[in-house]
């Protein structure tokens, strides 16, 4: 296959050797072994630990669409009410899925440039009563990270379950999960973990689990049988040993930098980003500065510039860097640093690169 | 961890080396690049040869239980009537998953060391008018066969989706799909396929295909989106391109073997351990030879011994067998000979480990 030395695309991310080194090794069945169960809740504590949170950490196997999915439907009954905040693509999916399992939504939309107005969302909750409100950390395809902490506080005042996307800021950006009171807190392996797109991470309150007993919807997205002690025989399925030791391993290099060290490269890079985009005139694409994410950052294409040109003459040079979806697909391109892709040099040679693409267009 | 140089439990099974280079390789976006959705195309086709299906074969990022929900929720509204035939544990649990589902559910059982009459069935199908009718191909906690030719027919005179699992037949075991005429074949990737277990792979016949998008099922394990045409952005996450790779390298070695050849060497594996355990006076489970599979030898604890000591006696000379499931447990233990670990030697080793366990015991 096509190779580029630098990959910066926002997920998947470029997965460090640790990580691959794992998926190498030979492991028995996590269906028997004690050493499985026990490397699952060591994974557990860890991610609790490195997030904050005294909840239940569910590790599923698959992408971290397996998160949102499992989030919805193990909480939500048809008829039930959804706040559906959004300020993005991912944030108007929420609505989409949950409309397709039969909820009554209510959508709150923002501008995609934007982040989500805490007093606007609080109006809308107090009104509609919603059983759970859906929220994205970091909008992805715009390139935005919102302050989760009001959005606690709005759940909490209306008695709603708060379920936040955190795929692409969990263990990037600063997150927090007691402070900002989330209940339902979705992760996904190939982003700021820079894993491989295996394992969805859904960490759930107390709150959230005694919604979902009561609840008690099976499927293979289902959170119930996670909420058990794990123990080998009690998963619903044969567990991913490999992707248990990727994590592993992934946790090590972060607990070994330090988180707060991990976010603050990742701020550092985003700086980078920001300014250097900048300086070479193009516009970001969140409307402030302060709303563009720590772990990656989307830009305006220059006006009369097609992206699949950009992209082409990027990729001659080794560079891959990200477009965009929906109505935002041709007019915004990204460069992701996250993860083990937050590195200043990796950033500045996507911006050496980007500046010498565009001299010649 | 603990290792053991004779893993012989029936999956997942060890992986060869060919398969597990693939995990180590750097690799762009899934959603990206069009060399994803060409290997992911690749697959689809030589699984279609292999299995003999003119059908939309669906790879899914996850554990095999995604391919029997997926399968389940993707065709069956709830009301709808499932046939569940069971003579063993996955059989049962089709039930139970069509309970949970609000299914009209009619369970068809058979001794779990027997194989489902047709007969018996065809007789419950014409009565029930059943919407889908689910089989199980191998039984892997019993370690029996079926044939599935006579079931073909039976739910194409009622006029019923056939949906089998074959999780650990296929690969392993003949399976022609057209010639049985199923409609939904299961498949797990940590079988006879001998990769970890992070795919889950549906052939969909037209008849399936055109019931899915009938019934238009979202969700993580939902089959719908994965029958449009396989191109960059068209699947619904990031897909698992380090596994696509494994799956690639798997099928070669199958294809460089000979998919006859390969389940003649399952075929000779299981003579070789039926009768060996035979010799040392050990009963197998299925109560005929011929019910047998050729992937997994299901036998009796011998009386007066506890599963627990044997199988610790055996992990001590570096050998570690499969226990069994729910009713099963304690009393029958099983030797995996399928995929990579369908090797004469290796089951000989198992055998001579056994009889050295058993003499001290």
């Amino acid at each position: 296959m096509e190779r580029y030395p630098v990959g910066m695309v926002p997920g998947p991310v470029r997965c460090p050797w640790e990580v691959l080194e794992a998926y190498r090794g030979e492991y028995g069945s996590p269906d028997l072994e004690e050493e499985f169960a026990a490397l699952y809740r060591h994974c557990q504590g860890r991610i609790g630990a490195l997030l904050n949170s005294k909840g239940t950490v569910v590790i599923q196997s698959g992408e971290g669409m397996l998160a949102l999915w499992g989030a919805l439907k193990s909480v939500m009954a048809p008829g039930d009410r959804l706040l559906a905040v959004s300020a993005g693509v991912f944030g108007s999916g929420f609505a989409q899925m949950g409309l397709s399992l039969g909820l009554e939504v209510r959508s709150v939309d923002f501008p995609f440039n934007s982040v989500p107005d805490p007093e606007v969302v609080r109006r809308h909750a107090l009104e509609f009563a919603p059983r759970m409100i859906t929220l994205v950390h970091c909008e992805t395809p715009s390139g935005t990270l919102c302050t989760l902490k009001p959005f606690g506080e709005i759940a909490r005042e209306v008695d709603a379950l708060l379920c936040v996307d955190a795929v692409s800021s969990a263990f990037g950006a600063h997150l927090d999960l007691e402070e900002a009171q989330v209940d339902l807190g979705l992760i996904g392996s190939q982003k700021c973990l820079s894993m491989p797109p295996d394992l969805a991470i859904t960490v759930v309150s107390p709150r959230a689990a005694r919604a979902i007993r009561q609840r008690g919807y099976q499927g293979y997205d289902a959170l119930m049988p996670f909420l058990s002690s794990p123990e080998p025989g009690a998963f619903p399925y044969t567990h991913n040993w490999r992707a248990l030791m990727a994590l592993s391993a992934s946790l090590e290099l972060i607990e070994a930098e330090g988180l707060e060290r991990v976010t603050a490269r990742h701020l550092r890079c985003s700086r980078l980003c920001v300014e250097g985009l900048e300086e070479m005139g193009i516009e970001i694409f969140p409307e402030r500065r302060e709303y563009s994410s720590p772990t990656v950052t989307a830009a305006l294409v220059p006006q009369g510039i097609a992206w699949s040109e950009l992209d082409r003459r990027l990729r001659a040079m080794g560079v891959v860097l990200g477009g965009s979806y929906g109505p935002l697909a041709g007019k915004v391109f990204r460069i992701g640093h996250m993860g083990n892709q937050a590195r200043e040099h990796l950033v500045q040679r996507a911006l050496d690169a980007l500046q010498e693409a565009l001299c010649g267009l």
